[in-house]
This record gives structure tokens, sequence and C-alpha cells, in this order.
């Protein structure tokens, strides 16, 4: 070993910096947990924001066709343009174009999922030492992407007890000279919440009045239950320029298969052609999404059966409303009821859980005593809470509640205070 | 006009540095270039690396048929690990293990393509200010991610004369104590050379003696002439350590579906878990290659039948031989018959072409008198060659080289000194 250590000083190969800053913190969360469900049970993981796993939530036949249609046709085995194929760039365009914020084919970047649309967003609008905008609690890719990049992340606060609307002022005093981007991710993964149109009025007030382009995350635009009305950001704006992730992973049911994509809307022409030529050449590093599913994105988008997309949200609804008329009559938890996506947020009263010290410890603890794993949203950077995904089979969704009422029932303490003392 | 222009002022967004940096030099070439052709003759593209786009090379129904069949296990929609199904990562293992370069699943990481694979290695080997070598004529991605990163190029002469072997002094004299990493295209894009065993280790050796990692770019691996002996260079190296980039692209023929991956080899332990969890890392920011062909993978590489990679072997050696012999009794052009890959370069003897200043107006005025498109080797930072690519049907592959012939014919000078002097 001595000798072997001095030839590996002599190499000095070392991980980038770059490599050592991109953080996954759910990774480093979830890895640093004791994850021994109790052997009696069997496990149920709430935790995977993949709808796809427990096969309850199959993608429709039409969208498997049409993947089988592309590689029948023997025309997408070549090299597609790096921004994709103009024909399916237009199917896109057809697809969310509206009179408000009309698109074309040359309006939309494909990218190899959603997460490599807000890679190219952040690259083409961020420089190192801007900062961004992102949402607290929110999904952690972005943090990742930017730190990466040495992009500094501020994050602006969500409300609880406004169905997680932006604290608009909080927003307002976070920008300074150096942002370069607000991300706006609606509907929310993890809240499960929906903005208002109103509300996405006054988000576009404060980035209007501050010059602020937006990077909106709108994977799961559309996936809102009904009754709820779930608008893009884009057409409510006259001004404000805005780059629109989205992607087939939620709607679609087929995250596997990396298909995303950039709407890039600018009426105004403040984007101007450096933005689009910027996305054109970041995209010419790895060259886009696979060509099969390109091809097939044409039908994909225009022929599954509109039942497709309603079978999923009412499952999603009714799963989100067993789980917290469940939950919300848990002494200690404090579910807030989801609109849409495909999660829901459950606060834990700490001071009622003295045995443990913070979400982590408290979602810990229920896989090791009732095979229940939920991710603790320290993730979502917004501790004392914690993510459930709503995408399991109904019999998993109801049996997992029933173990989380006996967790918090046999942890609970009514005054925890003096409780506390007691231990003591 | 005045108005907008003062919004766009105040707005004041700008493309980012990076993306201003990320520079393709083929689009920059080619972008610039007037390819009007003439309208008498159909248009030949020589130029494009693509062996799908003329329909004479199909990829295999083998390849088609795993595609369809891991689409209809619907086992493939999900989220894979961010590095690859364990599953695929140990087919392609096992495929490219040998004893003395053993692979498991776990050093195999799945990308985007080769570009993908490629742009992961880089980015955990390399930290803006280090350098890196890499092969003059050369595939331009690897400029092209360096630059954007802010790594520094040092271009390392490869040797027309002796078959595009590296000019090992040359490459010796570019290390410095900020060189990170070599990277070795074997076989060459746009060189169509395979270099022998013994060059290889002498390669080794200076990599070896100056601790430095190498990125072997092997997505030709295997595609060589019968009687030519293809070599993995990680079998060959004791300790050098070695990211082996490759990919479905060239030889399954389908380079439109973005399937690459790494082979880490590594036996001494010099890269250590540090890059290992580094790629990892990496690979987190957008998640890895389409499922579906990840699903493919382990039938893609086990069941294709040896005919169908003899198949296409052949007909590029049947198709090279006949463009080289062909153009080498062309008075003023100098082809340098490949031994591998799908590209042969022509050198040109500038002084006997007066008429161009330089290949780049050479290959302009080809399209505009033949509608003969071959790319200048500018693009590939080697003026006064062209780059030929032999995929094309073999009709249009002669009746090109009659085209050329007759534009060389037409514009060739004996003594192009004197001619030029007259001219003035
Ligand atoms: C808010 C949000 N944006 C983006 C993504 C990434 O989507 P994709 O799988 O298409 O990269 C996710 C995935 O969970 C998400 O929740
Ligand atoms: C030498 C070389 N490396 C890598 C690549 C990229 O391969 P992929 O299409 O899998 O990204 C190419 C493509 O032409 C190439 O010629």
């Amino acid at each position: 070993p001595a000798k072997l250590k001095s030839l590996k000083q002599r190499w000095n190969v070392r991980p980038s910096e770059m490599s050592k800053k991109t953080l996954n913190p759910i990774r480093a969360i979830v890895d640093g947990m004791k994850l021994t469900p109790n052997p009696e049970k069997p496990m149920i993981a709430l935790s995977i924001g993949d709808p796809t796993v427990f096969g309850n939530l199959p993608t429709d036949d039409t969208v498997l066709q049409a993947m089988k249609e592309a590689i029948d046709s023997h025309k997408y085995n070549g090299y597609a343009p790096s921004v994709g194929y103009q024909k399916s760039r237009e199917a896109v365009a057809n697809f969310y174009s509206c009179p408000e914020a009309p698109l074309e084919g040359k309006d939309v970047i494909l990218a190899s999922g959603c997460s490599q649309a807000i890679e190219l967003a952040i690259s083409v609008l961020c420089n190192p030492g801007d900062n961004i905008l992102v949402p607290r609690p929110g999904f952690s890719l972005y943090k990742t992407l930017a730190v990466s990049m040495g992009i500094q992340v501020k994050h602006y606060n969500l409300l609880p007890e406004k169905s997680w609307e932006i604290d608009l002022q909080h927003l307002e005093s976070l920008i300074d000279d150096k942002t370069a981007c607000l991300i706006v991710n609606n509907p929310s993964n993890p809240c499960g919440s929906v903005f208002s149109r109103e509300h996405q009025h006054k988000i576009l007030s404060v980035a209007s009045r501050n010059c602020i382009p937006i990077l909106a995350d709108e994977i799961y635009g559309d996936m809102v239950f009904p009754g709820c009305d779930f608008q893009h950001l884009a057409p409510l704006s006259s001004d404000v320029p805005i780059l629109s992730c989205g992607g087939l992973a939620k709607r679609w049911l087929v995250p596997g298969w990396r298909m995303g994509w950039i709407l890039i809307h600018d009426r105004n022409d403040i984007f101007g052609t450096g933005i689009r030529e910027g996305l054109v050449k970041l995209s010419q590093r790895i060259l886009g999404p696979c060509t099969v599913v390109q091809g097939a994105l044409e039908s994909i988008l225009n022929d599954t059966p509109p039942e497709f997309y309603q079978g999923t949200i009412s499952f999603l609804k009714s799963n989100s409303e067993i789980c917290y008329s469940e939950l919300s009559t848990v002494p200690g938890l404090n579910p807030v009821m989801p609109a849409g996506a495909m999660y829901i947020m459950v606060g834990i009263e700490m001071e009622h859980f003295p045995d443990f010290q913070n979400d982590v410890e408290f979602t810990e603890r229920l896989v090791t005593e009732q095979s229940v794993f939920c991710l603790p949203a320290t993730a979502f950077e917004y501790p004392n809470f914690f993510r459930i995904v709503v995408t399991v089979p109904e019999e998993m969704m109801i049996e997992a509640c029933i173990r989380i009422r006996e967790f918090c029932a046999r942890h609970y303490r009514p005054r925890s205070q003096d409780s506390h003392e007691l231990d003591q």
C-alpha cells in the first residue's frame, strides 16, 4: 500500500472542482440516513418522484405505439439537428401555442429531459458570480446546477398558509444587480400547489419592474385537479421574457425517455437573437434527445386521448384526498392539500415529537418502525416537513397513512416541553 | 424601434460568457461558406458524419427489434439511475471486458451519446486553467467543450506521412504541470487511421512517464478494415488510468439514439473513488440516456450478428478504396488511405491551385461548380486538406470522384508560382 500510495501521489489525478461542487442534496441526505425497514412490514416508498415504479400508472398505448412506428419508419436513426427535428419542434410549438403567446418551431429547443432544458436555460442566462432566485421549498436541481456553475442561489419563501404562494415581498427584497434569473416552478414539486392567475400576474409584475427574465419550470403543467385552473405563465405577460421548461416525463408518464424542451417566449424581443443563438450553441455540446422519441413526439402530443390525461389526474386527486383527509386528523401533522402535480407536503409539529430532532430523524424512524419512507423536506431546504408522493397504488396509500398515524400516535407528546423536562 | 431599443437596454439580458465561448468550428466555417450548388448537377454531400442519411447503411433488424421489445416490456419508462441501469452497464462491461483489462458494471457510466461521455470525462478530470492535449487534425468537440469550460487546448500533431501516427516528441513537448488529460482518438475522425499496437504502447509510455491520464475516444472502435488489427488502448497499459468513451452511434449505425458510455480503466487505483464519484455526481445533472435504448442495450450488444458488422466494414473499405484509387491519380491531390472509421483525408497541393487561397475556398468552389461538398479540414484545425465521408452509396462516391477530378483538372496549374506571377 505504501508503494501504491506514492504512485497515486505521483499521478495526482483528482476530481475537478466542478464535480466536487455538483451536490445533490437529496442523495446527500438520503445516503446519510439509516434506512432499515421493519422486517415485519413490507416497505412502502412514498419518496420517489417516478410515477411508473408501481405499474399502476402506465403511459398510454398511443404513446408506445408512436414509438414503435417511429422505429419501424427507419427515419429516426440518424442525427437530428442539436435543437431537435424541425417537425418535432413544430409539434411542440403547436401544442403549446395560444393567441396570447404564439409559438413557432423556432421557439422550441428540444433537450434531454426537462433537466437538460433547465441546465441550458440557466447556462445561457447566467454567468459565474450572478445569482438566481429559486423557491423554498423547491426542486433541488436548480441549486445543484447553479452551484456547480459558480452561480449563487437565493431562496425566496413559499407560504404554506397561502397554499404555497410566493412571499412576493421577500422575493423582491432578494433582487440585486447580479440577479440574472427568477425560477418559478408551477405546479410545484414538492408542494403540489398551483398558482392562481392573479398570483402569477403579481409574480410577473415583480419580474417586469426589476427587469428579471423568468425560467418557468412547467414540467407539471396541466397536471391539476378538476376545478383548478392551470395557466401557463407566458400568456399572462406582455413584456417579461420567459424560458418555459417542460417535457414528456410527468404528464405522459415516461420520465426515463429523457424528452424535454424549452419554449422561448420573447414577444418584445428582449432575449433577441443572442439568447436564441446561445441556446443553439449550448445544445451542440451533446446533441439533443433520442431521435426515436423525437420522431414519436408529434403523434404523442396530438393523438394521446384526453381520457388518458383525465385518468391520471383523477387518480392523483383521489389519492391526494385520501392522504390529506387521513393525515389531517393525525395530531401533530399538518398536511397542505395540493391542487396538482404528484406531491403533498406535510408539516410536522416538531415540538410534539420530542423523540426526534428534525424531519430527517422523524422520517428515518418512520422507516425503522413502520417501513414507510417519505422524503424529509430538508431535501427541499424546508425543515420540519416531509413530502409524500401520491402516485402509489391506492391500497398502499391507505396502508401508509394508517402506519403514519400509528407512528405519530406512539411518539406524540401533547405538551412536549413538560414531558421533555420530565425526561431529564 | 427607439423605444424598443431602450426597453432592451433596460432589461439587459445577455447570453452568458459560457454560451459565447461554446464555439463549433464546423458550424462557424460551414455557415461562413457560400454553398450554392451548380443547378445542372445534383448535390452530393460528402460532408456529413452521419452514416444513415442515404439509407444505404441501415442498422440491423436485431437492433430495431430489441428496441420494440424494450417498449413492449413496459419496463423501461421510468427513471433509471443517472449512470444507467445496472443491467445495461453490465452488458457493456461484459461486451468490452478482456483478461488484460477486466470490466464490471460499476466501471461503466452510460451517457447521452459519446458526446456527453466526453463532456463528463473532461468535466471530471479538468479544472479551468488546466490544459488538455488533443490531436491535430482532430474531432472538433474536444476543443468546443474544453474552451467553453475555460480549459486550454494544446494540439499535438498527427503525421500524414506516417498514416497519421502521433508525433510523439511534439506531444511530449506540450506537457506541463497544468496538463490534466491526453485525448487519444483511435480510429480517428477525420483521418480514418488506426494505430498499431506498438504505436499505442509508445503513447502509453508518454502518458505514464508524465503521469497524464488518458481520455480514449474509441467511438469507431472495431470499425477497421480486414487485415488491420484494432486494439483498445486500455488493455495495453499496466498503469495509465484511462477513460474510454464509446457508444452505439457509429458501429451500430444509430447516432440519433444518443447512447454513449465511459469505461473506467483504473487497475492501479489512480483515479480512486474520487473520479468515480465525480462522474456519478456529474451524471445527476441531466440523468443519463433514454431508458428504452438502455433496455435494448443488452440485446443490441449480444444478439447483433457478426455479418452486420462485417457488412458495414466491407462497404466502408470498398468505398474507401474506390475513393482513394480515384483521387490518388488526380494531379494536385494526395489522399491518405484510411484503415478504418468512415473518413478519408485528402491533401491539396495548394501551390498548384492558385485560384484558391485555402481549403475553404477550394471546397466552396467545388460546390459551386460541381455540387460536391467536402468539409475543409480547417474545421479540424488542419488547413490544405479536405475530409470525405465514405458512407455514401457507391454510385455517388464514384460520381463525386469524377467531378472532383474534373474540378481539379480545370484549376490545376503545373507551375503555380510562375502563373501566379503572370497574374499580377
Ligand atoms: C419541478 C421539476 N422540474 C424538472 C424535473 C426534471 O424532469 P426530467 O425528468 O424531464 O428531467 C423534475 C423531476 O422530478 C421536477 O420535479
Ligand atoms: C471522434 C468522435 N467522437 C465522438 C463523436 C460523438 O458521438 P455521439 O454521436 O455518440 O455523441 C463523434 C461523432 O461524430 C466522433 O467522430
